[in-house]
């Protein structure tokens, strides 16, 4: 593990008798007075250290010692047998003194930060509100917008956009990509590269331009996903940052458990996903996503959300960052779409609520719904108005956050998704499963069973039956 | 990177030039003449060679060179502009020379393995029927059984047991876990330790007993589970051999990667996972899974199957041996379980169809039906009972595996799911997305809608409301 470390170019310590503190002590302040590179201690103990019949074993560490091995660690050690829970009085006035250095540290603190803020009151309330998380007045201003006639735009495009924009009212969102840039578009343009400050800078590949040192904004992670969201997670618990991730969607299954854990956490982290379904096209099955945004989707307290087109990617930027209860997800496709036509759909502002009616064929009820996602909800579009044409009355649904969608009161819910409209069709280029919480038995869901394969877009789409044909013979069949 | 892999105990080799071929050539043979460590090769070269504009930027790896870039290249090497795709004739036939040579070795092979099978006719159809993945004559004779007052079981304590038998007559069988067979009880007591032979094997800690060499059939794959299924992975696509592996439930996020590459190449492993839901108790909410099962279902081509009770933990190995389309998850609890009564209840044989009816009470066909899956078919059973001495005809489904289930021709699906009874009631001990699958828009689900906590699994079960108490007044909500 040591050449490991030193192979990293770390400084690596050891000490070879955990159970003596003078040497942990001694490692310790090696590795604050080492400030060229980051230090590892490694500190060598015997497991179970004291209990005589299970030290050394990995009984030690998998189970309870039991209550006959604790007395004999106790003899072992000199405690006596009661209490149960003994602790030494030495230990006991050590660890209490930490109360006292503790509340000296913060009187000390507080007085140094009341004298800043007499001193400097802009600097202190700016810092005071990235701790506390309060995003700033007029943050959302001038947002990019794409008005009807835009050309064709990814959504991960516009999101590179609004990532602009934002980040210029927001001094405290910063991140970057696995090695991604420029796949995801998720860099902050001239506003630094956070790297070790004196290496080289000009002309760097990969530099985004703007401060070469630790006041950069713009992190490379390295092709190691895993790791990138460990990092988002320990920035967001320090305070003061709203950190974003990036890479292809696929390569969540890397950084599962880091999600996990800002879920389980409640931060705030922005972890933006690219290249999301079939739609990436040649790159082919390893690299196409199918149950991702579903397994996503799932874990609890996570919020995903998938814009339709560009005008929602940016409000998708929007509902993420007032999201503070928790992580979320942003899912982008690489390929180009239509910017909808929002004088003839409702605004994208709906994304606010989840999901909500983009189009009703007429003023009545309708009889058929159709719901999409992302890059799908053009298909559901296009169905909608083939199924008008011949009569029906249709509603189409952009349904980009299922979570933001169900934390909505039930009359809104209801609204949109009229329970006694059991025709329900929903289309999604990725795994069927679990659509049914909307559709239920009575619907259909147009979507994968299986793996995706190489081929541009259009054919794969056509290949897996993620069609506006297929969503209307499923809509007329249920309606037969 | 030659250093951290020097720290492994690797051998390394660098090839300094990997444009010149006789230097690999050499490193090839020095890392075939080293037998006592694996040997890893670093072949340094320059990113696009040749292509004069984009040779050595990352410009050379994200996209294709584009039609200009590969002229000016041909013109770099000396190749003609045309055809397009153009072939030198001295590669062509250095590549066709491979044909001879391959006819040559496999004519070789065959007369060789015609004289073996001619000398050792048994040996031979044993290492046939290895090879071709199929099962023996009785492979599925003497599993274990657990009759009706057999003590309470953990299933992967059934598990344990089926395997030592399923091991005797399957000596393609071979696995391990990820440093935690006392846990997940997946060792094959007394068939040997995969270690490097000559190293210590009297009283060496977790040693499984029986040989201690390659030809040791458990593998010790330490704290990595995505090397482990990596591993599982490469020894299914040798062939011979049926591979599993084994950890914690939650830890199925470390091996989604592997987990997918199985799926997609169709290959037959046996994912084990145990501790499978907030019945692990104290650990805690990182170690409770919520979303897993439901995140395993929604992989393509993976089989899940979550057995109830000790007779259903031994049918779902079977089960997984008999898939020879994919990988399996099999899913244990790390809590003991009652032992289902099958003198009162359908036989465990029924989870070869994925679901059954475990339990009508009544003849006539049911008002409500009651779903479940692992340690919560229990719960369901417990409710249909209450539910039944009020007079209600209660129908219980044993659902251990969605997969396998909806693979069943429909008649066999609505025998089980009349499609018109449609009070239904689901449980499980994880997320409640997914179940609409079968519960519909007019059910409910008694699940998890957030992370679990630490505590005894009974003060869990009873906090997150994952109670018959809570079915039964679905029930009658619903059948108001």
């Amino acid at each position: 593990m040591e050449k490991r470390f030193e192979a990293y170019g770390w400084h690596t310590i050891t000490v070879e008798d955990g159970n003596d503190c003078t040497w942990i002590d001694c490692a310790l302040q090696d590795a604050k007075a080492e400030t060229s590179r980051p230090s590892i201690i490694f500190i060598r103990t015997t497991i179970g250290c004291g209990a005589p019949h299970k030290e050394g074993t990995f009984e030690a560490h998998g189970s309870p010692l039991g209550a006959e091995e604790v007395l004999a660690a106790k003899k072992f050690l000199g405690w006596p047998a009661e209490p149960a829970f003994f602790i030494p009085d030495d230990a006991l006035a050590f660890f209490r003194s930490a109360v006292d250095r503790g509340r000296e540290w913060e009187e000390q603190w507080e007085k140094d930060f009341t004298q800043y803020r007499n001193e400097f009151p802009e600097l202190a309330a700016e810092f005071t509100r990235v701790m506390e998380g309060r995003l700033p007045d007029g943050w959302e201003s001038r947002p990019p917008s794409y008005p009807d006639g835009t050309k064709d735009t990814a959504t991960r495009k516009a999101s590179e956009s609004a990532m602009q924009t934002l980040a210029s009212s927001l001094p405290e969102l910063m991140g970057g990509s696995a090695d991604l840039n420029p796949s995801t578009f998720t860099w902050l343009k001239g506003l630094g590269d956070f790297q070790k400050p004196g290496m080289p800078q000009e002309n760097t590949q990969g530099a985004v331009g703007g401060a070469w040192g630790y006041d950069g904004r713009n992190i490379h992670f390295g092709v190691r996903e895993h790791a990138m969201g460990a990092i988002a997670v320990g920035m967001a618990l320090h305070g003061g940052i709203i950190p974003y991730t990036a890479t292809f969607l696929t390569f969540s299954d890397y950084m599962r458990p880091p999600i996990r854990l800002a879920a389980l956490m409640g931060l705030r982290i922005l972890f933006v996903f690219t290249h999301d379904t079939i739609g990436l096209g040649e790159d082919g099955p390893t690299h196409q996503p199918i149950e991702h945004i579903m397994n996503l989707r799932a874990v609890p307290n996570l919020t995903v959300i998938r814009p339709a087109d560009a005008n929602e990617a940016v409000e998708s930027w929007k509902a993420a960052l007032l999201n503070q209860a928790g992580p979320t997800a942003l899912i982008f496709t690489r390929q180009n779409l239509p910017v909808l036509s929002r004088s003839e759909l409702s605004p994208a502002s709906g994304l606010q609520r989840g999901g909500y009616t983009l189009w009703d064929s007429s003023p009545a009820k309708p009889d058929i719904i159709l719901l999409g996602t992302g890059s799908e909800v053009l298909i559901a579009l296009e169905a909608g108005r083939n199924l008008a044409s011949e009569g029906r009355r249709v509603r189409v649904i952009s349904l980009p956050s299922w979570d933001i969608f169900d934390r909505q009161p039930a009359e809104y819910r209801d609204q949109v998704l009229p329970p006694d409209v059991r025709i329900r069709i929903a289309v999604e280029a990725g795994i069927k499963l679990g659509w049914e919480h909307y559709v239920g038995l009575d619907g259909a869901v147009v979507g994968m069973d299986g793996f995706g394969a190489s081929a541009p877009a259009k054919v794969l789409y056509e290949k897996f039956g993620i069609t506006a044909e297929h969503m209307v013979k499923a809509a007329k069949e249920l309606a037969r």
